[in-house]
């Protein structure tokens, strides 16, 4: 197996894209800006769904499905929303195909099947989730409802990269219903918790929680709260936000309910989500020039055994012995691959395994059949070591443990030397184009001042902290006076 | 709670609408044709798909996500499937909305955004798949490519029914690609039977194993193998297809491999699904007037527990046994609600943990604190015990398996004197008209008299029995020869 990824010295994107479709995670397909997601990534990606499903269910969530389809007159009705997704959207207009008189063979779009409404394949699920909670609310006792759903959505980018950026993608989308603004709010909250533990916990990926400005908030929220993660590049990435949506999506969906005190009030909302994107980050955080490298808790496969022999009979005792451990891993829940295919050579095995990250490899040879040991080689620091095969399966229940952790302390060391306080423009502007990452700086708290620095330097307001330190001090653009810091960035 | 659904005798058909909407497994949306599932329903079907997909791995599959848009010049390389789908497809030609000049707050489809090549919404994704299967195949190496997808697709149904049949669904679809004709007809059956086995032992209903005629197949395939269920109502209903494609999609899409000998040659291919529709299936199988009744296997609630009490302190006395119970149950993983809600009467609870099929029902009350025993009530058949409280678990345990069991004997009871074996088109209609259900018959062969039968009596051949008998006899129709019978019905 020839690697041959560009590394990231030499081009950090163009690294990016080959390990993706070298790592057989997804490719392009041929619908524009959409990609097909390959059983090796989907599998990542199922591990993820499955703890983040868990996490939302034991927070007292249920799973439910809304229409693909949003009718215009629905889509239109909370107007911020509408104009923030009205401008990249796929809409359809007709429901029937017939056959193109003028070109034997082929299907031409039927004139008379036009839909007397065009239907919005949904970019985010607010309008047709709210115009249905309208029929489930009356009354405070209808309250909370805390619905999640798996859905695909579709928004019409037109610069799209795989995981990163697609035409659709697939994601979950909480939308929940309260009774009071205060219950509203610890929900948003509690959700970009959750996103915190997975993302930090299961992920290996550190985050910084806090809360977007005006400009950048969700359109049709009165709050967004984000998780915002570091790549290698030193480049951003939003990895979650959960909304607080006020009362807006119930006011332009008259959705209103009777109080304890018997009186009417409109119901208060949250949206949160996170998406494919995810795997984004998951690749973009820890991955090297030899390839993937893969958290153990998402690894599809954690442990891959590669036996080198000589003779069929050595290959048939070291068989013996894979047999033994892969048992002995199944009882641990650590999944494990026997690479036994005689089509290729071991060195050709180790670089494919090292290109799609699998956390540990063990190797059985000759001399290990001797002495009783196997090698076992980590991912994260392509490092070697022989092992007591009386012990082998503690020692890599631990290993596995440790590179978990290892490879968030990494990404952890990496974002906290990479986090500059700057203190004038030049400073900003210096610190972005030479080391890049996370900028904390004064800013006067205008989304004038915020556009002119995107404007100048492309770096954006990533998010306010939510442990903001009070400080005062003036704004790097503008010399205004400011209160604290916020985070700024280049961002994906 | 006041049930007050129709009954089956009175209109079966609203019965089925008024229960799925009143036990809260699903509604009508505001998009025509396109239905939501609410979180009870979605658990059910949650609980469907973690079977289908255990299996679907334990036969060596991988899932896998394909993009929701064909490509117009993709949807029509294959012909005849085109040809089946063309005429109920939603089709996507704009990428984006404007503000509407004439209606201020309004949108409406920028012209310019028009999109060079149609998208339609996939109704089943052979094509855009096989599209894709074209890059990964060169060699026999490279198969057989075992892959799922779960996934939401669109056909534009001119009548829909909430599960039966919408404009938008959800479903697995399972795409294979394999070097010989053996292998892919081994893999079509190898999918049926995993149906058979998921409809039969987890669902309870039993099923008919067969195969479709050339009028009643996939469009595109070369055999689908089809698996009958029977309805109450004495309706047959399609429970699951696996389809052999032959080498169809493969020259469409100019997909060839080099085989062992080194010759060129087209794949191989299957593709198989069951989708939302199985939960309409499964409510028409069990349920009766009283409301839902579930197969403990699907159930999100196995089993409810409801307080009667007269003082707080009985109240509480009930609460510590309920615990001991809940306890005890989720060692065994066993599902179980306390409903201890002081809004609501006994009776009130009764009737509405029926109408959602909790298949059991445990009542404590003061007598049962005097005596230590529990009230017991099956869904199925709705008779009562008093069980001793020290083995009320191991019951219980024992009662769920026996509600599985018994609601698959007593479907296929219903089933098997609904199989009516008839000797002439006289005794079919009669049948037909009278009692329903399948109708074993000679048919003589042709695609023209099962049209001239279906439109005389609306009954379709369901399959030709994988078991069919030789049997020589004489079509009901035409008196042609024929050589065994097959399976009519009318069918949803």
């Amino acid at each position: 197996m020839s690697k041959n990824i560009t590394t990231r010295a030499e081009d950090y994107s163009k690294w990016y894209n080959e390990l993706v479709v070298k790592a057989d995670l997804a490719e392009n397909s041929g619908v524009r800006g959409c990609m097909v997601i390959k059983p090796y990534g989907y599998a990542i990606w199922e591990k993820l769904q499955g703890e983040l499903d868990t996490r939302f269910k034991e927070t007292g969530h249920s799973n439910a499905y809304f229409p693909l389809f949003v009718p215009k007159s629905l889509f239109e009705a909370e107007e911020k929303n509408a104009e923030g997704f009205a401008k990249e959207c796929a809409i359809v207009t007709h429901y029937r195909l017939k056959n193109d008189p003028n070109n034997p063979g082929k299907l031409m779009v039927d004139p008379d099947a036009k839909l007397e409404e065009e239907l919005i394949v949904r970019p985010t699920s607010e309008a047709i989730i709210w115009s249905t909670y309208k029929g489930w609310i009356q009354s405070y006792r209808d309250l909370p409802i805390l619905i999640n759903q798996w859905a695909n959505v579709v928004r019409w980018e037109m610069r799209t990269r795989l995981f990163l950026r697609t035409a659709e993608f697939l994601w979950q989308e909480g939308h929940t219903a309260h009774a009071t603004k205060e219950e509203a709010l610890v929900e948003a909250k509690q959700m970009q918790d959750v996103y915190v533990d997975v993302v930090e916990n299961i992920m290996g990926i550190p985050v910084i929680k806090g809360y977007k400005t005006e400009t950048e908030r969700f359109a049709g929220a009165d709050e967004t709260y984000t998780i915002e993660a570091l790549m290698q590049d030193g480049k951003a990435l939003q990895a979650g936000t959960s909304h607080f949506l006020g009362q807006n999506f119930a006011k332009a969906f008259d959705v209103k309910f009777t109080n304890k005190e018997g009186k009417q009030d409109y119901v208060w909302a949250t949206s949160w989500g996170v998406s494919t994107r995810l795997m984004g980050a998951l690749i973009m955080t820890h991955s090297d020039d030899n390839g993937l490298v893969l958290p153990p808790k998402l690894a599809p496969i954690q442990v891959v055994i590669v036996p080198i022999h000589r003779t069929e009979e050595q290959l048939q005792e070291i068989g013996n012995k894979a047999d033994e451990l892969i048992a002995a891993f199944k009882k641990k829940g650590i999944s494990v691959k026997y690479d036994d295919r005689d089509t290729h050579k071991p060195g050709f095995k180790f670089a494919e395994w090292e290109l799609k990250g699998v956390p540990v490899r063990i190797t059985i040879g000759p001399k290990d059949l001797e002495n009783g040991t196997f090698e076992v080689a980590r991912r994260d620091t392509l490092t070697k070591e022989i092992v007591s095969a009386a012990n082998a399966v503690d020692y890599i229940e631990n290993l596995l443990n440790e590179i978990q952790e290892h490879l968030f302390t990494k990404a952890l060391n990496f974002r906290e030397t990479h986090i500059t306080e700057v203190n004038s423009f030049d400073e900003f502007k210096e610190v972005l184009k030479t080391k890049g990452g996370f900028l904390l700086a004064h800013w006067d708290g205008t989304p004038e001042t915020e556009e002119r620095i995107k404007e100048l330097t492309k770096a954006t307001i990533r998010c306010i902290p939510m442990d903001q330190k009070a400080e005062e001090g003036v704004c790097v653009l503008t010399g205004k006076p400011s209160k604290g810091r916020v985070l700024f960035a280049k961002a994906y």
